[in-house]
Order: structure tokens, then sequence, then C-alpha cells
């Protein structure tokens, strides 16, 4: 099953220095490494079944051709944001996202996701994500307070900016909204 | 906290290397290694709660012991087919399937799995599921006219192959099916 | 892109270093590093939304600064119990989980997780969740009985302690509750 450019590597590299790389890595792969930057992207999409609107919104949101890993939603301490841009095809790619799909023509959905950056760089920021139907304003709105609860209410923090996004759509056949924080190495 | 092995290994390396080690290791891990290889999957099973059912299913489909990691189902470029092999126990497999349980005797249910290689390797394929109460031959053939319309209709990509799998049950107490395409290292 | 310290470091290391260590980390990284301890934890949250109550829980739990990546709940053979500990925050921790929320005041919810030790070091042990309205004694013995099943009568496999843990509210506005066996390098 090893390929020989593989069976090569295991001969070349002593063993002791495989055990001290994997201790090492063993250290900074699980629970980390921490992800440095985010950027917030948003899309929507129409298709013939719902899996397929899923897709073409991730499609139109920027990020359709990436495998996604979902999170339970925490800035890593200093994160910073960057401009959305192309990351490899088929990569796994950490995020919390908001999203949504109707087969109901005529439905207006919406989702939305907010991040709060505290104050102290050191501190986690929060991601909050909502969906549903009706205008985009409510929903984003509605992530925003759900961050400024959980980071000044619950967590004491003090928030420096909340940067948040939505996306919606009126269903003509089967749509989808998605609206994302992308975590980057 | 630190096992003694650890605490050597961090004597040893020099914390230059240590810092060039994790920035290489960073920029691999996060967003990567993308997956060489995929093999295609299903099983069902029975036991006596949905849970319990799930997890024989896994077992039938021979990846019951280790932790699944669910991606939202992108086929990294070049991706070439395997034959399923034995995962280690309890490693994390990153993949995307199909399921569904039922404490319904009687119901016969159905999950299927579909993926399809673009003629151009350079260029990522697309992973459908499907599951729903009824013959497998129909849940199959949903997943693949989704992966024919996310690839051909809304990328624009040209189909080398699709190649899809389906597995099915008919509920005695509480059962289970499962298809999937795991990707592998 | 790439920051200064990450280029130096791409042209310290010579390429067939690269390479090397690309091929090992591949194997390390994906389906890989098994875990080599574990803790279990819970916690109980009330807040406005069903998100910040959620969000309250995990904080009540400890782990409510992390990632969570939900994993479908396999011990890794040779895993050993530690006390819960500070993880790094917003790292992305493995785990799985049980987790309830409810808007019904005055309901009593609970969630609960049990992991199966088995008794031969080199076997996986089993880790199941559990969800419920009514009491949490009730909700942590359906978990324990799921392991038992699924180690004892699907997997043929002797078990030497099974683990648990649970948690429950009496809901005032919003409330959740969550357990957890959190998977640690």
């Amino acid at each position: 099953m090893v390929p020989p450019v593989g069976r090569l590597a295991w001969t070349l590299i002593p063993s002791c220095w495989l055990h001290l790389i994997a201790t090492v890595m063993r250290r900074v792969i699980m629970f980390g490494p921490l992800p440095t930057r985010f950027f917030i992207t948003s899309g929507y999409g129409e298709a013939s079944t719902e899996l397929n609107a899923f897709d073409a919104a991730l499609l139109n949101a920027g990020i359709g051709n990436t495998n996604l890993i979902k999170l339970s939603s925490i800035l890593p301490p200093g994160c910073l944001e960057i401009e959305p841009y192309e990351l490899p095809k088929g990569s796994m790619v950490p995020l919390a996202y908001g999203e949504l799909t109707s087969s109901r023509p005529g439905t207006l959905i919406s989702a939305a996701v907010a991040v709060g950056i505290p104050v102290d760089p050191s501190a986690p920021g929060l991601i909050m994500e909502c969906n549903r139907i009706g205008a985009p304003e409510v929903c984003e709105q509605a992530s925003r307070e759900m961050v400024r609860e959980g980071m000044e209410i619950i967590r004491g923090l003090r928030i420096r900016e909340i940067r948040s996004i939505s996306a919606s759509l009126t269903v003509r056949k089967v749509g989808a909204v998605f609206a994302a924080v992308v975590l980057c190495p």
C-alpha cells in the first residue's frame, strides 16, 4: 500500500527522528495549529434538489470546491481578518456557518454569521450563526445580538468590533443561502 | 502533563527547527494534506437502539472502529479509487456519507453515495449522498443525478465516470443503513 | 500571502527534506495522530437564545472557548483517562457529545455520555451519547446500556470499565445541557 516515495522516506529518516517528529506533530496537530486569519463570505444558489442548491450557494460564496469541516465557533485569539481568497480545491476547511434551504417557491430565506473581536488580543472571539425565513437584516441583527450576549454578558469580554455578513434569496424552485466565517492558517 | 518522551523531544530539537517545522506543518495541516485516494463502502445493521444500529452499520461497512469526520463532499483533484482496506482503529477518517435509521419494523430503508470523477485531473470531483424510505436503486440513481447536475450543469465540468454504492435493509426492530466515500492519505 | 517567517522557512529547508517531511506528515496527520488520552466533562447553561445557552453549557463544562469537532465515537486503543484541563483557546478539539436545548420553561432536560474501556488494550473503546427530557440517571443509564450492547454483543469485546457522566437542568427560560468525552493528544 505504501507508494515508492513514501517507502523511500521511511528508510531515509532515522527512526529516532521519526519519533521526535511524530511527538512534535502530535502536539501541534491535535488542538492546533491555531488559525491565524479568517474571512467572512456568503452566497445563495438555486438548483433542482436541496443538496445541489446548497452546493450552488457554496460555489457562489467562493468555497464550493472545498470540504467544509463545521466547528462550534470560537475565533482563536489574535486572528486577523483578511480578504476572501481561493482555497485549494478539495482542501479541508474549518469554518462556522449558517445555512437554510427551502423548496417552497416564493419564500424569502436568509442566513447570517457574526463574529465578535475582543479588545483583549489574548481573548477568544465568538462566532454566532443564524438562519430564518424572512429578511436578511433581521437575521444578521440576531446573530450580532447573540455575539454580544455571549461575549459581554456570558464571558464578560469587551468587544472591539463585530463583523457580520448575510445572504438571502426568494426561492424560485429549490434554493439555499449560506453565510460563513472561514478560519485560515 | 508532558510525558517523558515528549519532554526529551523538546530539548533535542533546537527551537529554531521547531519553529520551521511548525511553520511548514501549519501550511500542510490546515487545508490539507489533500487526500490522494478514496474508496466507497456501504453497510447495514440491526440493534436495539438507533445509535447501536448505526454503529452496527458502520461495522458492516468496515469502518466501525474509526472516528468519522463528516465533510461537505468534494473529491480532491487527482484522487484515485482504491479497494477498501482496514483503517487504524480509532483514527479520524474524513468522509462523506448518507445514512438512515428507522425503528419501524417492516420499513425498507436505503442510503447511497455517488462520486463524480472529472475528465480534467486538475478539477475537483463531487460527492452526493442520499437516503430515503424505498428501494436502494432509486436512492443510488438520485445521488448519481445530483452529481451530474452539480458537475455538468452547475460547474460545467465533463464527467469521466460516476462511481456509486448503496445499502438497504428491511427493518426488523431498529435498523440503519450507511453508504460512504472515504478519503485516504 | 506568505508571511516573512514562512518564506524564510521555505528557503532554509532543502526541498528534499520538505518532501520527506510532507510524506511523513501526510501519514501521521490523516487518520491520526491517534489521541492517547481522554477526559469526560459535562455542563449546563441558561441564556436568551438556544445558541447562547449551548455556548453557556460548553463554558460550564470547561470547553466553551474551543472549537468542537464532533466525532462518531470510538476511543482509540490504549487511550488513558486524565483529569479535565484547560485546552488552548480556539483550538480544534475532537470529541463525542450529547446535548439538548429547550425553550420550554419548567422542562427537565438531560444529556449523558458513556465510554467503554475494553479489557484488551489493543481493542478500541466505544462512546455512546444520549439526550432526553427527564432525569439524568435514566439518560446516563441508557448511554451505558448502549456501550454494553455495542461492545459486548455487537463487537464481542470484554469491558474493563464503563465511565459515564451526565448533566441536567430544569429550564428557566432557554436552557442547554451537554456531556462529552474529549479526546486529547
